[in-house]
């Protein structure tokens, strides 16, 4: 079955991804794609999203070179999620940090910073 | 600092939340919590989302025993999505199997069943 006959993009025509490190398991980050994005992600195998907040096709790593590179895409048993997984080069999240979910909370609801800071976002974001 | 000062609800009061094994790493599914949701996950240490479709909290497991106790639950940079990790009792997919994600596809598209079935959807969820 194709994988399209099984996505359901939203009211914005958006599916939900969730980014993990083919290599480590660990969950990088959450973005959206819209048909395109998904489907130059496919032929490209560079992973592309669509930016809710720039309204614009976002390759991922375009401007600081942390690229993503597809390696599978699952889709989710009601088909409004995908889960993503990619080679990823550098920091995913823009703050400099590994993964975007970098900090962490217990049942005490106090986060505390548990990621890796690969790189400054003002070296690598500068104009 | 506490997690709700960084937690961004969106216009329908709903946070994205990607839930991981902690023992695996596999990512199980995706599902949304609302303020109320989030604040009883962290009360009770069983995971509890809102359900968009039945528009009910949403005690994972309540039905078929299939629980999430709660390990940690980590923040994105943007605060609009929640990485939840549990020790999940049995399939999280309500189709039977340990992950929701378990039709996989490569660049070619093509959906390939990779997940594991752990229970007849008919056996647990009959009336």
């Amino acid at each position: 079955m194709d994988l399209f006959d099984v996505v359901k993009f939203d009211s914005n025509g958006l599916v939900t991804a969730v980014v993990q490190d083919d290599a480590s398991g660990e969950v990088l980050m959450v973005a959206y794609m819209n048909r395109e994005a998904l489907e130059q992600t496919l032929k490209t195998g560079r992973v592309t999203f669509w930016s809710r907040s720039r309204r614009e096709m976002w390759v991922k790593g375009l401007t600081s070179g942390h690229t993503q590179t597809l390696k599978s895409i699952a889709v989710d048993c009601d088909g409004d999620a995908l889960l993503v997984r990619v080679d990823q080069v550098g920091g995913a999240c823009h703050e400099g940090y590994r993964t975007c979910f970098f900090r962490r909370a217990g049942a005490d609801r106090q986060l505390e910073i548990t990621g890796e800071r690969l790189f400054d976002p003002k070296q690598v974001y500068r104009k």
